[in-house]
């Protein structure tokens, strides 16, 4: 694995620092992103403010601190920051000097997501936070996920995320389904990432919908993700349609299961990942069951994910020398990690 | 935070290397301190020894050695010591020779605390055991105390009892009182240390006095304490009178609340540090309830202490690049880490 | 401690890699060894396959894959390797290119341990695999042991095998007996090894034997065993003879309790070690409460070794530039040291 890739990060980019909700009024939530530690919380109006989370004096963690009125108090001497990371306010002093500011990231708070730009802030452009609308939208039913790879660099999942053959070892009895290995996906290049196109004809019903599914019998089923290299952001439109219905001709019946998966990776450091997900469905939207029981399944197989992913990153760590040899399959990962390469330098 | 002075120690110096009940007769005592490994035992007069804690044959750990008639055996292989380091035993082996000795540390016990000279033994002065009667003396009542910093280098700490002024934040409901950070406290500058003066007046009682003092109302009340700079160690007089009864005058009225602590904190390695203490009273002598409510309340407020200390540490050791900004609280402490910075040369 | 030798392995020769009954039908058994991570498995005729453990494709661990009738496959992505290591199927791709093969190791299965050469395959000859019949020979009865040294060099370990004057002290209450650390060894110095002969004559019946002996009263004892530098393997005949019977000049009386121990150390990596184990007796072979009686009491023995072994590795590790001091005790080890010392060259 290439080590310039693991172990550096694309910093001018947005990705997710966290779920809305995990940032409550009042209390400061704390999360390394791409390395850096970082405190978030949310000021006097709730907008969420993103600062180092280590004070300027004698670098306690911010975390530690108390909001006051929007601002954070540092409880280890008592140095107050504004929203904009300047300090106000500094025990026995009358004004505190320009010196004592903390760092802060531009953030934006959409579709349920806290976007965080950790590199330079006059470069954060809004307009180009990912589209991940499915999270808010009525017409789509969704639970938030989260997955924290304690010990995996985030191009090993991302890896994984490229090349659906693994669907059929690795989730032989969830996700995947036996012939999920045989499919030749159609790999579409951009200089944004990678379009993934999987189409299972005449196919057995996936192991993880058994319960979901209105219907029974063979299926036409896909699989057409979006895979953003800069925000490490997969886009996904799935689906299981009963076989023969006119689902690969674009005609959907009403029966059919339709997906749509948002799943965003933010490096925390060159060796763990935070993992964000949700997996939307378009039917049946007030039926609470329906929701719980596709993130259940989904939560499944990314725990069988994560166990081989995790192991073959203790084999990278074990052995550094060890080579990768390429098979066809490989193809879409290869792309994005040369993009990435460029994104780097 | 300065590398040098966090990676190396003041070894020309006495360290309190443990509690004198610590070292049993007829049992070795391991500890490491200054980053050595050291095995303090009493030899047939009780006299404590402290030895360099592996055998200089194969190195096995003398601490897991028998004491013999005040010689120390290991027992790996059965060599003898005797308290000056020398081998007397060997088997199968007439007469060991020279090369087989293990060094030893001047040792003094004294107050109650076991003092250790790292350093050359020939510059060992007893002349230079710092004061702790009170933890003797009949006139004060204190219990011994003992903190076990696992994550943490012995300069934190120092930084944090050399400003008081995080009372405020990190002891608010305990040790502290809401005025503390706003305190400017008198600083006294010495080859030797430091002398810090804090006087609160009209005060309130600071809440770990509740259930100890014997007197309502508003108070005056001091803090003044000597940092000792090459012996870590912590030699504070302070008290609460009822206010306005002389106390800053020096009349200490007999209901008052006088105290004597004495903190000395004994590198382990650069980053674990031991912490003994005692917080003695000179009042209501044979009350046991008052010592122990005493020990008690300290106990808790160092248990914040260690717990942001070691918050700090950690972000330290994580961002080793990180730069501290300095504010005038710092007085004391930046003071204190030039006298160690010269006593390293 | 010398650096090279304890960071090096031995790797022309045979080692034991796992017990027979380790290795189960149908599965794989990861172990690292010589500080390589192994898969073994057995093919469709039972013949064991140790093959590197991690697919040449992506670095997935194979001991995480599936035995298949002989052959291994990757449960990341499919590929299936034959014993030879040979990858004979790849999703998606018709023909596997030579390129995607995974090192294979040569593997004798003989007397219940399944020995491995970690070496140049060329160079292994089965004629060089050490005997260890008495494992399986029906004059012997013994029960296979293993211990797992987690923190300790092979070398350590064998420095103790090689002086037993630390019977006296670490065993003195177990295996030993006070006059272990007395006797002065016949050291035989070969270029394969080193042959020990301890003779205890009109001694006290060892602690361990109490259960197991026919007889009470003194007794003359003996030692004798060769250690095998290349292969770390011990085959010692030792036992107790009633006192005056004549067992110095070879005559053993029926009552006499007869031994025969193969210990074999297989370094795991710089610190940790493999540790196999057999105590073979050639008395009451049908008494299996005998056989279990003396396995118990050798790994009490063991577990005894353990703590003094890793204490020392400890202190090793944490004082790098302590230096041993030799001891007449030491002529063994000395020996097979400048032996491994050749070996690695």
């Amino acid at each position: 694995m290439d080590d310039v890739l693991t172990e550096q990060f694309v910093r001018n980019a947005w990705s997710v620092a966290a779920w809305d909700f995990e940032v409550e009024p009042g209390k400061v939530h704390a999360r390394r992103i791409l390395g850096e530690d970082v405190a978030l919380y949310r000021d006097a109006q709730g907008k969420v403010v993103a600062m180092v989370d280590r004070c300027c004096h004698r670098l306690a963690p911010l975390s530690r601190g108390q909001v006051e009125a929007g601002n954070l108090r540092c409880m280890y001497h008592g140095l107050l920051f504004d929203p904009s990371g300047r300090c106000i306010e500094v025990p026995q002093m009358a004004k505190p000097p320009r010196a004592l500011t903390v760092r802060t990231f531009p953030v934006v708070e959409r579709d349920r997501y806290i976007w965080i730009w950790m590199g330079d802030a006059e470069r954060a452009d809004t307009a180009l936070v990912p589209d991940a609308h499915w999270q808010v939208d009525p017409a789509w039913r969704s639970i938030p996920g989260y997955v924290h790879y304690e010990a995996a660099n985030y191009l090993l999942i991302m890896d994984n995320l490229l090349d659906f053959s693994h669907l059929g070892f690795v989730h032989a009895t969830t996700l995947g389904g036996g012939r999920s290995a045989d499919i030749k996906p159609k790999i579409e290049r951009f200089d944004w990432g990678v379009r993934v196109t999987r189409w299972y004809l005449n196919d057995d019903l996936p192991p993880f919908l058994a319960k979901v599914a209105r219907f029974r019998g063979p299926v036409d089923r896909w699989q057409v993700y979006e895979w953003h290299a800069a925000n490490n952001l997969l886009s996904m439109d799935s689906g299981s349609a009963p076989a023969r219905t006119g689902a690969p001709e674009g005609h959907i019946v009403p029966e059919a299961c339709v997906f749509h998966s948002v799943q965003s990776l933010t490096p925390e450091s060159a060796t763990s990942t935070h993992y964000f997900w949700t997996f939307a469905h378009n039917f049946e939207l007030d039926n609470a069951a329906i929701t719980r029981e596709l993130a259940d399944q989904i939560e499944i197989g990314f725990g069988e994910d994560k166990a081989m992913i995790q192991a073959q990153q203790q084999v990278i760590l074990d052995h550094p020398h060890a080579k990768m040899t390429g098979i066809p399959a490989d193809a879409a990962l290869h792309h994005v990690r040369q993009l990435i390469g460029k994104l780097l330098v």
